[in-house]
């Protein structure tokens, strides 16, 4: 895989995340509005939309580019869990590597209250075990038998993303949380507890990504999509405990892509946005990425040597599904270009994305570059 | 807009179309599983997966691709009413013309109980009309009133259509009507009659797209994609209203698209899907793709030069909504390549499909070639 041009992302936003219950429609304009309003990008450069949610009204896409008065040749919802918001992402630069689309506006969106991407109520393998927290608990003991893991090592991570969306005005968490308060928190299915959980809300985010030539006109602080990887094996978890060794294979697959169209590597990358749905998923991201050892995802928590979450990740953000993958991007992007405010990394240059659905059936990794 | 790279059709498979309920993934699975056994294209080469539906279960995408045996990378849902089968091949295509895809495998699936596909209950501009029946006696009685288009003409094409549908297998409707049949068909918003209507129904399409060096190695008989256009101007009926001509201008400007990147002229079509909702819709069609003259679409189903809707469109085969654009790209296709059975057109060498959604808000056209 290859990609026939580099992709900018020219500007980015993301809306305050919530427990409440916008409509989906207007919350998806949100971002797209602050845009518009903040930078000299014209509605009228837009050409290619895509909105990426699990929210369930037909039409979606078109009704939000009338809402927003975008009248592009592309329109369409995309969605794949929580991995929508990524593979919208890579789909809108496929249209702009194709030579499709110049300049395309990618939204995520996601409310509270549509349950129905919570569980995957397909993959009757697991019984009544169909949230999220069980597959979860099965990865996280295996990690700790296997790897000698600790459930502190695990609070670790939620302590630093607090801490980091306790900067985050966006962030659906502001506060900060001890190492005893993880530990302490409700036992949901052993060894995860609340506080190693995160938190299904709303939210919505917005990315205008653009050809080369478009983008030297529109913008003088591009960042550069430079490899995308994507990959899927299954979506039931039967089928995919049978083949992992305490990782997530789709992961792996995918960060192998991202790096080789990238010509980066693990020790390249400054800045990271990591899927942490929960705490054992941010750990094993650090060895599916390959930024420490198969089993040493436990220690490099305190190790870290780049910058992972700044925001705050999910635990500390919240996660609207279908919006979280545009979120990650955004994020990245802002920290690339130095306009991500008070979670402001100094210095990076390299960026990565991380993010998959359904106990890492699929993932999708992105290198961002200056 | 250009396309870096042309991309073929490689097979197509079409599901029996029924007012019974199967399982939309069942549905979906089964014309992919036709390919694979019909055909020397292994189920390994396929790394792109595009669900079109605009069914509401969660990770559909994902699900089919386990169901099917395939570990592609890129996998998704994608939907925009009736809109959405085109629009699912024209991302597969920029994935694909991008260098991210060498082999896409795009299905299409509807069942007739997603009822929420019928109507675009936001627009609230509607009221009480907001049944696609309605816009559509708009349109007719607009057109009759402006260009003296008679209800006998719109009648005719109902029963061409349902004259090429009795000669498809895989057809809803495998009878042929009369002119009086239709004439006195039951009245549903005037000057829309029952049989001027296609019916909702189920059913499934599957199409695989690949790129030229993979062409060359799985067939020897593609077809190609030549131009691609597409148009969404906005999505409630009285923005549309206020602007059109007794034409759809998505229409007209995605069929200029299309036209423009593959080089071709109206008068090259030899045989053509188009989006025959309504009688009216396929006769307003002939005009907006400017295969005749504004105005003169009435005369047209008399003249009719070219093969238009061989295997019965909409009408004859029934309208599954996220399926409708996948299956007309797989009847071209077939048309093309020689292997369109009972319905074949002879020496066709140059063919086009038109799409649309809510009225034609949205609308997708392509040209595929020899």
């Amino acid at each position: 895989m290859e990609m026939r041009e580099e992709v900018a992302v020219i500007a980015s936003a993301t809306s305050r995340f919530t427990k409440k219950e916008p409509s989906i429609l207007e919350l998806s304009c949100q971002p797209a509005l602050k845009i518009f309003r903040e930078t000299n990008i014209d509605r009228t450069e837009v050409d290619s939309v895509i909105v990426s949610t699990c929210s369930m009204l037909q039409y979606t896409s078109s009704i939000v580019c009338e809402m927003l008065g975008i009248r592009p040749n592309k329109s369409c919802r995309l969605d794949n869990l929580c991995n929508s918001g990524s593979i919208a992402i890579a789909s809108a630069c496929s249209e702009i590597a194709a030579g499709f689309s110049d300049c395309a506006l990618v939204i995520g969106a996601e409310i509270i209250s549509n349950s129905s991407a919570k569980k995957l109520e397909w993959d009757l393998t697991r019984g009544q075990f169909n949230h999220p927290v069980h597959w979860a608990s099965l990865f996280a003991r295996s990690h700790m038998r296997k790897f000698g893991t600790t459930e502190e090592q695990m609070a670790l991570v939620a302590v630093k993303n607090r801490k980091n969306s306790s900067k985050n005005p966006l962030a659906l968490f502001r506060n900060k949380i001890t190492l005893e308060e993880v530990i302490n928190s409700k036992k949901i299915s052993d060894p995860i507890k609340l506080l190693d959980s995160s938190y299904v809300c709303s939210g919505s985010s917005a990315v205008i990504l653009a050809s080369k030539e478009k983008a030297k006109k529109l913008t003088d602080n591009p960042v550069w999509i430079k490899g995308i990887g994507q990959k899927t094996t299954c979506a039931s978890l039967s089928q995919l405990l049978s083949k992992h060794d305490v990782g997530f294979t789709t992961t792996q697959e995918a960060a192998r892509q991202a790096y080789k169209m990238s010509q980066k590597r693990p020790e390249d990358i400054d800045v990271a946005e990591l899927h942490d749905a929960f705490t054992i998923t941010e750990i094993m991201a650090y060895e599916d990425l390959f930024l420490t050892k198969k089993g040493e995802g436990g220690k490099f928590v305190t190790q870290e040597q780049l910058s992972i979450n700044p925001r705050g990740g999910l635990l500390g953000c919240g996660h609207p599904i279908g919006c979280t993958g545009v979120a990650q991007v955004a994020e990245i992007a802002a920290q690339l270009a130095g306009r991500a405010g008070q979670t402001q990394v100094k210095g990076c240059k390299t960026g990565l994305v991380h993010n998959m659905a359904a106990a890492g059936t699929s993932s999708s990794v992105l290198v961002l570059g200056q």
